[in-house]
């Protein structure tokens, strides 16, 4: 127990990730964190599509409680302008493809639309539902997470983690998956400190990561992605924990880019490797990470920053969103269910 | 063969990366690149330390030949300015610690400095000399490391290579060692195209490497840190190259950070990973990748880009500059003079 940093602690991001607003979405513009707090309404579907897009609004968990929102917000511009459910259908059906690697999107898109014709209030109050059970899916998980993690490594009462982009209360309503754990270990003083990788090229790890770290008060370190493995290498963390955008049948679990070779290092040296993700995240229709689709974004993410380019004006560059972590290197998918030992065998079915 | 690539082309860097010009050494400034080619002269040991200090010059062979024209230097001024060879061994003393990872920079020293006695001719032409040995060595690899290559991949005359950082005629004095086999697997039609890890926190691999292969005219994308695991593992490439810093006696390499999650991708995937480094870099008198040491840069490296902070004001960072890479994941060391296949037990040494 560390007395300094246990106790009452403030919520990760205060205001909400993403809210509703009555007849609108709000959402924390995640593209100008760290430097600025700012809140933008989104208040057509092509402007939630376009959030999503330039990742105003990213992390599966709230990409799929935006999906949700959006179907109530698309029923709310309906009812106000007179379209109907066919027109509903169609803006929806934009909006579900807006981002192809997270199932979340469709899941959230798919559960909230199939309330449509019970009639506008049950639309969004599903949807609006939706919000706060992300907070409770995630508290669960966080609990039954932090309790996995001291199970697996030498000290439970100071444990040090890797994680990699941001699987925080950023990438979720509020709380996060696997720095919700990190934040469980951390109200409980069993957390010694954090590595982040920075996560190029959008720097999820540097700025979000940090900045939630920060402001929960956790002792952590940022690092460049290529030297993740070396820290695990070297024995300075205990456990790799990292969220999840889509996991296969099988377990194969893609994630932000820069994921495998951390699991490829945390097997090489004997260290847990620990995916935390709700069960909205399993896709039991994709039977393999072969079969998810790898979202393919702008190359001037990679070669231009801030305006700035980086690379030769000939130079281009491949800049693959996420990759593929097999199952058999996955030492436990937490969820706000279950903990499932992939890497000693265990199925998510059966 | 591809005849719109094959034959004649201009060196790869012009001028030459380092150089000696009567009394002071010349540098090509490669913090300032690809935006502009500026030539520094060097013309005091501080400021020889400051370029290595700074990355001005940087690259293991590039190193050692710039530490065998600084005690050059130093017995020109020494000679010019009254001070005796005690003088010239402080100077040349604080020269050889500017960086402590790479072995070359104390081999280049003591080679130079060995013939102290013999007079200021002696020292002044070893260590011209040893501009025009880089490139010849330079040379052999090449031909050495394109030979092995093509035996190692599914295509001799469509290799795609992966490789990290700059080891390229930055990294030396002109030609390159990774970068040099390139060149000549390119020079023989037999190069289908190359991934560059941009290479955090400094960017050698979007800035240095993509220059080198611009002007090559050799087919190539960057892709972040992260990206290079899934590259090789989805089999877009044959095999990976990359340099080396320091290889110990066991055969462990030490190299620009983010080598190592390379080196476990490929043995993953069952493709080849290459290092390619002149006998120079091979330390004896290390035993194994633990007792190489590290160097640990400034964190402003990481967190900061172009005076822009990217992370919040209170995160700090680990910057280490170097990885090791066991040698059990090794396919082969190609120097100027042999090919050592590590990976199947062969030693460096007997």
């Amino acid at each position: 127990m560390n007395p300094t940093t246990s106790g009452s602690i403030p919520p990760i991001a205060t205001p909400r990730t993403i809210d509703w607003a009555g007849d609108h979405l709000v959402a924390i513009d995640q593209t100008l964190l760290p430097d600025e707090l700012v809140l933008v309404p989104l208040r057509t579907i092509d402007e939630v599509i376009d959030a999503l897009r330039r990742l105003v609004v990213r992390g599966a968990p709230a990409i799929g409680v935006t999906g949700g929102l959006g179907v109530a917000l698309a029923a709310v511009i309906a009812r106000r302008d007179g379209h109907d459910a066919a027109w509903v259908r169609a803006e929806v059906a934009k909006l579900r493809a807006a981002r192809p690697t997270a199932v979340n999107l469709a899941w959230g898109v798919d559960r909230v639309l199939a309330r449509l014709d019970d009639g506008l209030d049950a639309v969004v109050s599903l949807a609006v539902a939706m919000l706060d059970e992300d907070v409770a899916t995630n508290r669960a998980l966080a609990v039954r997470g932090a309790e996995h993690v001291r199970s697996l490594v030498p000290d439970p009462h100071r444990v040090r983690v890797l994680t990699h982009c941001n699987a925080g209360g950023l990438a979720c309503v509020e709380w996060g998956t696997a720095l919700g754990i990190v934040r469980a270990l951390h109200e409980a003083g069993d957390l010694q400190e954090v590595f982040a990788d920075e996560t190029r090229p959008l720097l999820q790890g540097a700025r979000l990561t940090a900045w939630e770290l920060s402001r929960m008060g956790v002792s952590h370190r940022v690092v460049v992605d290529g030297a993740g493995a070396t820290v695990i290498a070297r024995g300075l963390v205990d456990v790799v924990i990292v969220g999840a955008d889509r996991i296969a049948a099988d377990g194969d679990v893609a994630n932000k880019i820069g994921t495998y070779p951390l699991a490829l290092a945390a097997a090489r040296a004997g260290i847990s490797f620990v995916v935390a993700a709700p069960e909205s995240t399993l896709d039991p229709l994709t039977a393999s990470g072969a079969d998810i689709h790898i979202e393919a974004r702008d190359p001037d993410e990679v070669l231009v920053w801030r305006g700035q380019r980086l690379a030769p004006p000939a130079s281009s560059a491949l800049n693959l969103a996420f990759d593929v972590t097999p199952a058999d290197l996955v030492t436990a998918l937490v969820t706000e269910a279950r903990v499932v030992r992939l890497a000693d065998g265990e199925r998510l079915n059966g």
